[in-house]
């Protein structure tokens, strides 16, 4: 089968029309019209071969949303028609450790939507059924777009570290995954603070269900905020002063990345063992989390904010994302 | 009341027999006559006044252990005679946040026995009923005392972090605090690997449950270790090389800091996003994990490895605390 995508054909270059014959359809697989793709900071570091992982011709592409139009002979959870959604994961070994324990986001084995393979910037895409999830009727086809990567991957860790009512959650940088984070904190029913660059976002901020809106690089605001908050979630791929943000951590605080610090955290150790704190990464969710993550955004009406474009128009939406001037997720439309 | 003690009078001194005139018996209170005090490496650091939290005259010792001589009017779960056991905390607020949940020992307003009072390296001790736990029947003294510090500090990060039959836990250092460790672990079920810079207690670990010992600074054996470790409990109050030990624990895994590492942790972000790692500290327990710990180790017979020497002796502990002689815990009698 021919499938019309977008490719960057060399690293950093923009995307051109890409075709391909996509593989035959395995046993497990699913193939997917491809009505939604939203656009994550992931695919451009794919696009620009940041972590030294890509293959060219590159499509990207991981907030995938379509109609299924075939299934594999194995698969039995799917049938044409449905609508459906994928994320970062392709696929796991369903043998390892992990994979046994329902964690199959850590399986060594696993493999990304866009690497290796072509993503879902295109009409259609084959990919495991098993990382294909039903989405739940009611919730819009470019709005579940962004839940499937940046939902899940600040959802996860909201579950994990006890967000809930009597807590306090900090938000730091708020765009994609961080405005999601906003909103399923204030559904959690915790305090929230939202930290940011952006001093014009507060009333939207607010309008999300942030509480309180700080400076994320203001130090001495920063230090206003000693014993604070219960657990800070990370979403920015920079370096701040982690010093301060651990001191803004209530005792049994936890400071969780899930967005790539680059080079090193420097932390004192002592800063730790007082207050017994933790700092932590999280990595997208396992499939349990996805299907209850789903869930949850359409009992509680979790909706991205999103800049919906023709996917011809990619390239403007990749360098949007790249300006940081997407509020919040780009969501391409066939 | 006279209380005769032993006491570092300057920084760094060794103690010298010392006569002070304990505070009245509060209402809270419960005086106690020391039978029995171990000696933990914080003491160490507070006659060097390592931490600049000492006053002098210093009277150290916070594994204090003895009978009940009298009760203040308010106390009404020790009666005199009962035999108790104080640790490193004296007292809390019992009306912030953290009290109110049950963790005395993340109080900000916490009280330790031997910093601005003085501690159980003496005939007497007057202190805070509400931090003197009743010891099981059974347990013996000198044996009891290791567990007040160093059994609850490695025992509260196995508890709070899962230690269990399914699970893997390093020991990081194996002296007093360690080899406790050690023991608890393997009574929880773990599988157990002991780090240890002193190969001669190879088989002294293995005697006390360890399933492995590995070196804990050759570089090339913690590289084989890759993927091997749940829960990594630190002892050792010096730098490591983290980064090796991050690679050593397994996804989900938890890097858990009980002894300070002096400076700077620096570890690169990737390595805890990836495997959803953590590094954390853990600050002694609180009350309800004392009571557990000590009912724990009544039960399974977690028993400290002691030298007893008599309380004159004191200087010659000390000594042998310093230089890392102790085998495994120095515990001085009256």
């Amino acid at each position: 089968m021919r499938v019309q995508a977008f490719a960057a054909l060399v690293a950093k270059a923009a995307l051109v029309p890409f075709a391909y014959d996509a593989a035959a359809l395995g046993d497990e697989d699913v193939e997917i019209e491809v009505s939604h793709c939203g656009l994550c900071h992931s695919d451009v570091h794919l696009i620009d071969d940041a972590w030294n992982r890509s293959t060219y011709p590159l499509v990207p592409g991981h907030e995938v949303v379509g109609r299924v139009v075939a299934v594999g002979r194995a698969v039995t959870h799917l049938a044409v028609g449905a609508r459906v959604g994928v994320g970062w994961q392709r696929s796991a070994c369903f043998a390892c450790d992990r994979c046994l324990a329902g964690h199959e986001n850590l399986c060594a084995a696993q493999q990304a939507t866009c690497i290796g393979h072509h993503g879902g910037l295109g009409e259609r895409l084959r990919t495991d059924a098993r990382f294909a999830f039903a989405l739940p009727d009611g919730m819009e086809s470019a709005e579940a777009a962004p839940l499937l990567c940046g939902g899940v991957t600040v959802f996860a860790p909201l579950r994990r570290y006890g967000a809930d009512a009597k807590r306090t959650v900090g938000v730091i940088g708020v765009g994609g995954l961080g405005h999601l984070a906003v909103r399923f904190a204030a559904a959690f029913g915790c305090e929230v603070v939202a930290f940011t660059s952006s001093p014009d976002k507060r009333k939207e901020l607010h309008a999300m269900g942030a509480h309180e809106v700080q400076s994320s690089t203001d130090a001495r605001a920063l230090r206003g905020l000693a014993d604070r908050i219960d657990l800070l979630i990370s979403t920015v791929p920079a370096r701040l002063d982690w010093i301060l943000y651990l001191q803004a951590l209530r005792p049994n605080g936890v400071l969780c990345l899930v967005g790539a610090s680059p080079g090193l955290l420097q932390v004192p150790a002592a800063q730790l063992l007082t207050g017994q704190k933790s700092i932590c990464g999280s990595d997208i969710g396992d499939r349990g989390t996805m299907v209850e993550m789903l869930r949850f955004a359409a009992r509680h009406r979790i909706v991205p904010t999103v800049e919906t474009r023709p996917m011809q128009d990619v390239n403007l939406g990749i360098e949007r994302l790249r300006a940081n001037q997407a509020r919040y997720r780009i969501v391409l439309e066939n």
